[in-house]
């Protein structure tokens, strides 16, 4: 898809959409000068950048938008519509209605009520305040290793939050889960269908019957992972993935695996009657998914109708299915696998755990948990220099000991290595990456 | 400013850095066919819209962004760095760090702690829980005319929410104030300069001291208005927009008057301390203005970088001066204050009240509100029909009675006509503006 084709194109149809509309006098005020030496500074500023798009950036959670989205997004940013009110954007508002219900579809909602938002946490923010509203008075209870946006909205809500330990995985603890459950103090748990640090995907299938038989209501957070139902079933157990349908509400995050610019997150609803508890001046009217008006089902006010349209029309060239979509994440979980097996068989580095999606997590090996930190510090810095880009993750020691137990437990914490491997070029390169990466560990003095 | 020129260029600028980071072979799974119809499809869709950018749009709050932000946004985009951590963008984290530094010198702040936020209900949310955090238990008083998202967010909050009356121009009635004040129960009181329905401008300059005797902290929504501050002691009063410098927090939009797209808020406080709320592992970290890490003082995690490029290029263009930025909204201004003029010698229209600022509110002259209703939703309806774009804004009885005490009220509420003259072209267009829309009035059958 040529870029610059179709960003010329977008010009044009805006251009002449608009010149239907007569012709007018620009006025004065806006005309700028010196134009030049701005973009040249905008140019040389963003080169401050780490290479988020190439595949030796094997980082953090990072890389850049579909050129699908990109022109969707500047063609809806030239008219610059609000997807806060219907007669702020009544096309995009459309559009946002239809993208939200093909996100139902995919996690197998019928009824629903949604979304787009400006991010997960949002999303997170609007799914815990309809929790709270559900089960006043009661807690929240979330994994160790959720986002921690979940502890930081339990506190903007002013509602209990706790922390779920857990398992050698990353996932929750089931029976971490029903000791709590049993106290009668849980009105919601929230489930995580991909961490943002190990990619864990919490077990939906048990966790959500067992929530039920407490009389507790189940927020899945897809932010990261949502995309990855697309393989439920191919790639992936299919079982946490189709358990999200009988969930209560979900969020998952456009702007990672769908191939978005930021600013495009979204919360959807089973029951479209928590409508409800967004009106503001009248807490009776109800809603129902055949009549939504988008500001009216939405904690955010003004909101950008151009993340409709960018990912409107991405879908429209890459759907969500497993061979549209599916096949650019099934990708990301290929190299992941991959390299969880090169790593496996590698002389100088360990496999953290196995990859559930497509974030990898290694170590140097050595004897020490300080000395692993140290070490992967220092990869982190090498590879940096040398153009290869990789992030580290924290540890506690109580997780390496369950993965690791013959490592020395000398500190309270270490960084181990991560990459996240949601690019699918990172499938063509990830034997060389590996070999880089051995490489970058070998350089290591002597322990 | 000729976009496509500077679209192609941005899209080479950012290629040419991509290519500095050595060739890699796409994925094939990203590849899309049938980009025609697709285009097609969307830009048939996108004419679904009014011609926000048109002059003879005088409804509402809308218009596009200028051609450096759409440029500053797309060249952004193409990298897609996330400002929620360093890491994520240097470059845009630093651009948002002088932008937000640029909007505290403009209301006065001297040390200041901010960001960006994605929206202005995102940035009053933050004000508010800072300030629900300094004064637990207390409640947080706002004008009845202030934007409903203060009373939504106080229940989001769990903060108890008073509206305080307006006077007769949509101001903070300072005597009811004192009243609410006098009770204890307020911790907070939120000041508009600027409401998004008249335009009115709270007294900050006599409401400030008054909320200072009684304990209580000072927020500023300005939203919409925040950037008429450049206008301050020349085409209006100084004294409410230099007493902001004195209040704890300001929100203001860029993404209103501020030229750029949607997704760009600000919130701004005074005191850099207030950073220990936003931190999620530790309560005691202390943030100073020299040492912002914009993930750690914000409630949003992930969040567009694109959006401070955009807002940094385009004021390296049109500075946050009287005379860059600053003739933009007088131009707007001055087309409400002649608008207002004219409607004063009007036979068949009638001034709802002298505009403050940009906004216009008017009605076609009848002897009851049930009257004037109908024939402003039918002016409305008229007007859109020979492409007039006008928008209608409900007032109560009471209020009506205060500004015209001729009228009968035979019912609670009526609509009246509303122009938001945001765009500096109104005043090129503002005679005929008038003249289209007392022909629009005239054309009623007779009552």
């Amino acid at each position: 898809m040529d870029l610059r084709h179709w960003l010329e194109r977008a010009v044009s149809a805006i251009e002449e959409w608009e010149a239907g509309h007569g012709p007018f006098e620009r006025h004065p005020s806006l005309a700028v000068k010196d134009v030049e030496p701005a973009f040249d500074a905008l140019v040389a500023r963003l080169h401050d950048n780490y290479p988020f798009f190439h595949p030796r950036y094997a980082g953090q959670m990072l890389k850049p938008p579909h050129p699908a989205a990109v022109v969707g997004y500047l063609t809806a940013m030239l008219i610059n519509p609000n997807n806060h009110a219907l007669d702020g954007g009544p096309a995009t508002a459309a559009m946002e209605r239809e993208t939200v219900a093909l996100l139902a579809a995919m996690f197998g909602f019928g009824t629903h009520l949604g979304h787009l938002t400006s991010s997960g946490t949002i999303a997170n923010l609007e799914a815990l305040f309809v929790a709270r509203e559900l089960h006043p008075g009661l807690g929240i209870a979330y994994g160790a290793e959720a986002h921690y946006t979940h502890a930081r909205m339990c506190r903007v809500l002013g509602v209990e939050g706790h922390a779920v330990p857990a398992d050698d995985r990353g996932r929750m603890d089931l029976g971490a889960l029903e000791d709590l459950l049993r106290t009668g103090r849980i009105g919601t748990v929230v489930l995580t269908t991909g961490t943002t640090g190990l990619g864990a995907i919490d077990p939906v299938h048990e966790a959500l019957p067992l929530a039920r038989r407490y009389g507790a209501r189940v927020h899945v957070d897809a932010a990261y992972g949502g995309f990855f139902a697309l393989l439920a079933g191919t790639d992936l157990d299919a079982a946490p993935w189709r358990a999200i349908a009988g969930c209560d509400s979900v969020v998952v995050d456009p702007h990672k695996h769908g191939l978005q610019p930021y600013g495009c997150g979204a919360v959807l609803f089973r029951d479209p009657a928590v409508g409800r508890f967004y009106v503001h001046d009248s807490p009776y009217t109800y809603f129902t998914s055949d009549e939504l008006h988008l500001g009216e089902i939405s904690l955010e006010c003004s909101r950008a109708g151009a993340s409709a349209a960018a990912f409107w029309f991405t879908l429209r060239l890459l759907p969500l299915t497993r061979e549209g979509l599916g096949e650019v994440l099934a990708a990301g979980r290929r190299a992941a696998v991959r390299w969880a097996s090169l790593l496996s068989g590698s002389q100088v580095l360990e496999l953290y755990q196995p990859p559930e999606l497509d974030i990898v997590t290694y170590f140097p090996k050595a004897a020490t948990l300080g000395r692993i930190d140290r070490l992967s510090a220092r990869m982190l810095d090498d590879g940096m220099a040398e153009g290869l880009h990789l992030s580290t993750f924290t540890v506690g020691r109580q997780a390496m000991a369950a993965r690791h137990p013959a490592i020395a437990l000398d500190t309270t914490h270490g960084r181990v290595m991560r990459s996240v491997l949601m690019k699918p070029e990172s499938e063509l390169v990830v034997d060389s990456l590996h070999a880089a990466v051995e490489s970058l560990a070998g350089q290591r003095p002597t322990a």
